[in-house]
């Protein structure tokens, strides 16, 4: 089973990474992008025997290992089946 | 708008960050994560009239600037109205 976690520093963290990416998409002629947002993304290949074991697991994983919780947030999807036809 | 960009290693390519990753579960107990790909998350708000005008801007961003497509494949969500909501 695939799950995806996505973390991201929490909205009032300063992202000093995006802001920069933002610059450089300005310098390369993209006014319209307003603001940008970087964080990881992490997708988990879990042997799991339902979505909600899959979704408990990577939660913890994302508690303990992924994310820091005291300055980052995360969000986990989870696609059941699809984890052979797309790794 | 809100645009998300995921950008991961292409499947062919080793991903050393993710591995490491898996191992760091394995020894936390987490037996059951099969393997990890770790990939960049990039959230670009974007001033945009459709949703098919953001998509296709963070599509030359990723392009030029976000992945790098000899390696990285990168895919694009769109969802219109929420940035606000989100951000």
């Amino acid at each position: 089973m695939r799950a995806r976690v996505f973390v991201t520093l929490k909205p009032s963290v300063f992202d000093p990474q995006g802001t920069t990416v933002a610059e450089a998409l300005h310098t390369l002629g993209y006014g319209a992008v307003k603001g940008v947002r970087q964080g990881k993304y992490f997708e988990l290949d879990i042997d799991a025997s339902t979505p909600e074991d899959a979704r408990r697991l990577a939660s913890e994983a994302a508690e303990k290992l992924l994310a820091n919780p005291v300055i980052e947030s995360y969000r986990i999807e989870v696609d059941a089946g699809a984890a052979e036809a797309v790794r």
